[in-house]
């Protein structure tokens, strides 16, 4: 009668999309293995999507991306979860409809864990828009400044010093704002390493998009049934 | 430069506060078995406080339980994170001020988690008035119906047939009142293990209240660095 644990598995696959097109498996595989670390239990396999290397950074590149995304989820076998590793969350609603698993989107899980840790919120990505799930999940009127960092287009643009300095910048203009926490929307924020620097440097919680997708795919595995 | 695990340690060490008095160990250790096993990395070592073998089930009961629980949590060395086994998430607000480690109250981490599920919700515990983080981060205007089970005084009440079947009853009444999750407002809801039971026949996501702190807890672990 007393509450225990049923039916759970030694290890769950999780499937993860990239949705910036890698010919460097070390870059394509950087999700999944900050994930495996951080939650043992999981096994991820990533894949990205096709001819997008600058991934997605406005509503164009989001809008080409969808179906790709929509056609590499259909097409996986023998996963539990399924993570679109995107801020956007680009194909979460579609895929939810059509697949049988739990479908979790990087943006929808930071945008929550963030209301942990305070009631004003500087959202820091790539996009000139912020994300929607941040606007929805955390009140537009609760988040200060804009989401873009001046000078980064892509998620590519990260990835060198000059890119980290002005992400840097940022975080610290949002903190001057009143921001309270800063929930990253681009995951490539993720892929630099940079949220606990970033965290170091402006004194408060910064909320990482790959750990946050994880937690939240690692609580869809051991809380799902099927029917 | 690309984002890593740094500092993380293979186990951490959570203590768990109960707020009901039990002389069984099996009984006082419930919460922090499930916990372990949904969440390997972490070793729960359990307490309880004095003197309430009915727990906390009002004002009145919170009231004289919130020192005992800050006298436990005071003199406990060695963990990296605290849990208040509790949906009312007593002391949690005075402990973070007073200790240096990441402090976890059941209540909060259920309601933050039913957010994932839907926009209207079914708080189902064991107190008239419904508990205080519920209100706070789901908001009172989204929630139906009554926290309360008629006929369930205290979570002992909760442990035989006849406290299970008004628990059924009461959350397909919620579900019935417009409710698209049920977020459980009482840590006895886990002991007696009825979440999944409640999600088969009302059909609707429901949270568990100490898988959701465990899995905070979990998210706490990883995430914290001291300054």
């Amino acid at each position: 009668m007393f509450g225990g644990v049923d039916n759970m598995k030694e290890r769950y696959n999780v499937g993860l999309i990239r949705v910036v097109t890698f010919t460097d498996d070390k870059l394509l595989n950087l999700h999944g293995e900050i994930i495996e670390k951080y939650f043992p239990m999981l096994k991820v396999e990533s894949r990205c999507i096709d001819d997008q290397p600058y991934g997605i950074h406005d509503e164009e590149t989001e809008r080409i991306a969808i179906p790709k995304i929509i056609e590499l989820a259909k097409s996986w076998e023998n996963i539990d979860a399924l993570i679109i590793s995107c801020a956007g969350d680009p194909a979460v609603k579609e895929l939810r409809k059509m697949l049988d698993i739990p479908v979790i989107g990087a943006g929808e899980s930071t945008a929550l864990l963030a209301r942990r840790y305070g009631e004003v919120y500087g959202v820091l990505g790539i996009t000139e828009e912020i994300p929607e799930a941040y606007i929805k999940i955390l009140g537009r009127d609760n988040i200060v400044g804009t989401c873009h960092v001046p000078g980064i287009k892509s998620t590519i643009d990260l990835m060198n010093d000059e890119g980290r300095k002005k992400v840097i910048d940022k975080a610290l203009e949002l903190k001057s704002l009143g921001a309270e926490v800063i929930p990253l929307a681009c995951t490539g924020m993720a892929t630099i390493g940079i949220a606990k620097e970033l965290e170091d440097l402006c004194g408060i919680p910064v909320i990482d998009p790959v750990v946050a997708e994880g937690l939240i795919a690692y609580y869809e595995c051991i809380r799902y049934r099927k029917e």
